[in-house]
């Protein structure tokens, strides 16, 4: 009896153990939470505040949400239409009630999203290809198969969630009508969309790549992790922005040659960082089920740290109110509150190393996820452990490689809640999404833009201009030189605004200087215009003589040809004043020119000075800023605003100021950006409403060398020197200029000869 | 010796009792601070920590002042300018100063109080005019008497605060050599600026009479309270805004004759909120002193507490930010949170009752005065007795009699913080700085101006755009009627934009319902044009059927002559989207007209339909709106945008949309208004981007009656009745419209027939 007794408890032990095995092999929840992590969670409600609050939002938003009818429309929409809006809502709530559910066990998490999958499995086998056909890869649930695989990332979350929850006929009808065939139709069935190294493909690889660990589909791991055989036809096929499907050169797709093509060594995203916003959120997904799945891959660890180096530059390319740099194709306003860096955020603290820098930036996003890593991000906030973010000035290359150009953003402060913040861009073209705006600049200060960069001429997810997508203007302008706070040669854009030129070639960092009161960055291209070399050295200074940091810009062309050289600044505010006569246009206007952008500006005024400087001073956001520039008297001095050649008022009507030196071989532009004060229109006071600069001017300037001069209205007097052949800090330099000898050691030298 | 004893002690007690006696047998100080008071304040430190807090501050701010060496210049600047805001600057130093004398009882504060005084006595008695001569009433200090007066206000209370400090002989000094000469200065010396009715003069008089009361000068005093005798020779003279010096019918000046003449029997005053805000400071502060010093005028009862009334229509005229509307000349951006605002509500709530919602606009300024008003402000904070600040519909009455037309505030919202708040204008000229928008009006939400006014073209004290004045295109552009969202006919100004016809006449307020979910306000104007009538009403509506509050806006016209009408909408944003196709200027923009502000619009395109309705889509802050306009098929609907014939770059590049009726003798424009959704460029999300509303089309019009109708998108119905001759809530209207009849009671009927 006690050997029948024992074989009994064996054989219900050994059935209690396989009933509590998952089905094939696998425990689930594994992908984004996992069993323990759960479990980690459960036992920490009530200790972590912030977790807290997210959550009973969270729960409160899906109450809502699930007592009204699931809708699963036949697809139909553009984007900000209907269809689109609610297929994209129905993810969102999949994912967060799969969470709930887990968290809470209430089932009626669990049903909702049952119903709502069994909704689009008894849909998907008979959908055709989505009506509208506009993309290069068009999806079925969306018009392009990026949204399709959006949908599939948060909802193989919500899969996952309730996988134990269904039965294994449930199962068996999800994964064989939508979940598989939804990932083939994203990998086997659009090779040009996923097998790309783009942000496209990565959303393409993470979902079918997700999907397939809650399937346990070794096929579509591998499909994700390794991609399709790449198909030689592709060679000189583009997407809808002008990007190419399969650039020269590239031997392998998939995840983890996304992770290899898609940054720098330092983790600049070539598209820039609205698309490294976007593109980061499947990154880590996918990596993080990764490493709860396939901890052999190391895939946090992947060449040296890649992923953790991407979240770092992403939120470093920001200003000081965590909005992005408008770099490349970027729609403003997009910040570090995008729920995509709210998951990187709590990623990176939870992963790497517990950065308490990050808690700063959690405490402002005001959100975490509902995961073990928002769990740690809310218990870090808890336990007091937050400290200011301090972005530091910084030089990233662009290109696998790091060799192809890159960004460099110096940043100097009086005050800690006072910054001025210098972006110069001589990256690579930056795929379709890329502008032509080689040795741009754009500059922040705590207010937002001072010289701002346009942007893309998009209205994302607004339905009225042009269903949200990308409108012809983004072509027509914003991707123009003239659009950019960079030199335009001959009224033609960079590269002649060919993206098949643009995608050959780079400028070059010359010497980046990121550390002090003196910050300077330096770099040439060559290649921008035919014959031509053009180079651009920025130095951002701080020095008690001027109550906020001031940015020096020189830029130098050289040409082989007399040419028409024009050096615009788009700034953000309203004309004060000038130290020259100007002659406005007053009952017509007519545009700057007629292609490259130049037929969407309007010429408003032209004037000349024949003082050696030009001065405008303008008024942005209760802030007075000031411009002098080096002038000759023939230069034409000019104000223009955009807005022609505008038939769907898609642009806005924004002011800039170029200097246009015409029938020259070389062009040299000094500038001095001065904000020096401030005005408050309740107490309407104004503080230091004029620039502190007095005058400025080129002492001596020649293929080796720049010295600039100028002076403050207290009589100072600042040297600027510059070595053009030699960026070695130690090359010692001497040269005599008007019977005076200057001499200097490293590229750059800025005495007070006070 | 007891004798002996007791004598010496009567003898020491009176000579303890005279030398502790006011000089003048005053007490000191006595003019906005009293003994008393100061005593209470001190007795009150560290129980009300708003209070603390500004005192802290001030006492910092001046501590830091004083430690530099006092600045006297030689008056040279005009506003802007070195010399006018140093002179400024003492004045408030010197203010504050006085106050921390009398609080803290340190004498460095009355030290540093007399030696400024000293350095301004010793220049004044030289003084010439001011040398710009730009003014009807140039000052000595500054370019006109009116900040001279400033000056005298501030002034006068720091002198008051150190007399007892000071020595017989100071006080003569400056007396002689500095008050007295001062106050003549500004009043007999400058009689145009003294006797007006008048911002001007109302800080003129309270300067006068309060440097008056601290000297104890009766012959300052009446002065100050009675003026000058008038002058019949300035009959027809007028300031440099175009204001009369002396309008007709003027027979009376100085301080009573301003409170009887500034303002409307219910508190509104003439020239808009934001010089009411300007003026109302020395009102106060000169009554305040007043009631101190001849508690038997009873002026802060004057008039049936009309000093009471003006702050509370001060703070009625402020959108949902507590910004003043921006009626007449107005500089945007002024709030409540402005200096004399502060003043104004503490004021208000220390001798006006405790209104507990004023301290809630306490709470939002962060300031209160440093004497018993401000202090008891502090203590009711800390006992938490604000309550919010809820400003009901209301019209105001203009003129002194309240029979000069006025203006109406319809206010309506869905949730707390979503408030869409409507101005319609149908007052009085408004003297010279008054506007050609007869019956216009402005629309505000939560986040600011829907359809703006544009305010005054002015930058107020920066001196790069004219010194701070009023520049040029005040006149030519601000004033007209095209710059306002009314009608204008002939592209011809109100009044052909004639000050001296227009302070002639006024519209009439037709009938006014402030209350529940159908506001209404009905104003004519017979007088704009010649023969023609000018009849607007503006409706606005919440219905569980809109997801926020709508405008309906009928305007009809009746005209002798066959006509042009254009009305236009000056809406805040970026258009995004019409229901008509329109020709848009692509290469070449022209001007809309050639005077009466026409001059300074760009026509950008002109389109029609002929599908009965305009709707125009925008976008702005965050939020979506449309407006729905019933439109004939030969209407042109035009889209223009501000800055033409603008040689100095002085005015802001808005848009409009105007629709224009060519040719007719009659015109009933009508158009509804909706905010209905928002976007997130976070989220990226689109709410609710378009309007609900389908269609809207006139049914019935004519001179007694006109029928409206409205349709949403789901198919409901809406009828607008309104009657025209008969403005009374009890006469009943019948009239039969394509075969069916429509009955209501009263002037308005709104049905929904669902």
């Amino acid at each position: 009896m006690k050997i029948i007794t024992n074989k009994i408890i064996y054989l219900c032990t050994a059935l209690l153990l396989v009933l509590s095995l998952p089905v094939f092999g696998q425990d689930h929840p594994n992908l984004i939470l996992t069993r323990q992590g759960v479990k980690n969670i459960k036992a920490s409600l009530g200790k972590a505040p912030l977790f807290d609050q997210v959550l009973a939002q969270t729960i409160a938003e899906v109450d809502k949400e699930i007592a009204l009818p699931i809708e699963v429309p036949i697809p139909k929409d553009m984007a900000g239409g209907y269809t689109h809006e609610r297929h994209k809502r129905n993810w969102f709530m999949m994912q967060k009630a799969g969470v709930l559910y887990q968290i809470t066990e209430q089932e009626k998490y669990a049903v909702y999203v049952r119903d709502m999958l069994l909704k689009y499995a008894g849909m998907y086998p008979t959908l055709p290809i989505h009506p509208t056909d506009r993309s290069y890869a068009t999806g079925k649930i969306f018009w392009q198969c990026l949204n399709d695989a959006n949908w599939l990332v948060y909802t193989s979350q919500a899969y996952d969630c309730i996988y134990d929850f269904l039965s294994e006929k449930e199962r068996k009808i999800l994964e064989e009508d939508l979940f598989r065939p939804y990932a083939d139709f994203l990998s086997v069935e659009n090779p040009r969309f996923f097998n790309r190294i783009h942000n496209h493909s990565t959303w393409g690889n993470a979902a079918v790549g997700m999907i397939g660990l809650v399937m346990n589909d070794k096929e579509l791991i591998d499909r994700a992790l390794y991609g399709l055989a790449l198909d030689s036809n592709q060679k000189n096929e583009r997407d809808n922005d002008g990007g190419l499907i399969r650039p020269d050169g590239q031997t392998k797709a998939g995840f983890l040659a996304q992770l290899d093509g898609s940054f720098s060594p330092d983790g600049y995203f070539t598209e820039g960082p609205y698309y490294l916003r976007y593109a980061i959120f499947p990154f880590l997904q996918f990596a993080k089920a990764l490493a709860n799945n396939k901890p052999e891959l190391g895939i946090l660890e992947y060449r040296d740290n890649i992923l953790k180096k991407a979240v770092y530059s992403l939120l470093y390319q920001t200003d000081a109110n965590g909005l992005f740099f408008p770099i490349n194709d970027a729609q403003k306003g997009m910040s570090w509150n995008a729920r995509e860096v709210i998951t990187a955020v709590d990623l990176a603290y939870f992963h790497y190393g517990k950065d308490p820098m990050l808690l700063s930036i959690a405490e402002k996003q005001g959100k975490v996820v509902l995961d073990e890593a928002g769990l740690a991000v809310a218990k870090g906030i808890a336990d007091g452990l937050a400290q200011p973010m301090r972005q530091k000035p910084i030089a990233y290359t662009d290109g696998p490689d790091g060799d192809e150009g890159g960004i460099a953003i110096l940043r100097s402060s009086t005050a800690p809640d006072n910054e001025l913040c210098l972006v110069m861009k001589y990256s690579a073209q930056g795929m379709g999404h890329g502008h032509f705006d080689k040795l741009s600049y754009s500059l922040y200060d705590e207010t937002g833009e001072v010289m701002q960069d346009y942007g893309a001429a998009r209205w994302v997810n607004i339905d009225q201009k042009g269903g949200g997508r990308y409108l012809k203007e983004n072509n027509t302008w914003a991707k123009q030189s003239i659009a950019h706070n960079t030199l335009v040669i001959n009224e033609t854009s960079h590269y002649n605004g060919d993206i098949r030129i643009g995608e050959k070639h780079h400028p070059d960092l010359y010497y980046f200087h990121g550390a002090g009161d003196v910050q300077v960055v330096s770099a040439k291209s060559g290649n921008a215009y035919p014959d031509t070399e053009l180079h651009r050295t920025l130095i951002l200074v701080k020095d008690d003589h001027f109550r906020h940091p001031i940015l020096i810009d020189v830029f130098r062309a050289t040409s082989a040809e007399n040419s028409q050289y024009d050096l615009p600044v788009w700034f953000q505010g309203h004309l004060l004043l000038t130290n020259f006569e100007y002659e406005a246009e007053l009952t017509s206007l007519n545009t700057l020119g007629d292609g490259h952008g130049y037929q969407h500006v309007w010429k408003e005024a032209v004037g000349t000075t024949d003082s050696g400087h030009a001065y405008i001073n303008w008024f942005s956001n209760g802030k007075f800023y000031s411009m002098t520039s080096v002038v000759e008297p023939e230069d034409e001095l000019i104000f223009a605003r955009l807005g022609a050649n505008d038939p769907d008022f898609n642009l806005r009507h924004d002011p800039a100021f170029i200097i246009r030196k015409k029938d020259k071989k070389n062009a040299t532009f000094v500038s001095i950006v001065e904000p020096h004060g401030s005005y408050n229109p309740v107490s309407e006071l104004a503080e230091h409403p004029f620039t502190s600069i007095a005058k400025a001017s080129i002492l001596h300037d020649d293929a080796s060398y720049t010295v600039i001069q100028f002076n403050n209205k207290a009589g100072k007097t600042w040297t600027l020197s510059l070595a053009h052949k030699n960026a070695s800090a130690e090359a010692t330099h001497v040269i005599r200029v008007n019977e005076k000898t200057y001499k200097w050691q490293g590229p750059f030298k800025l005495m007070n000869n006070n």
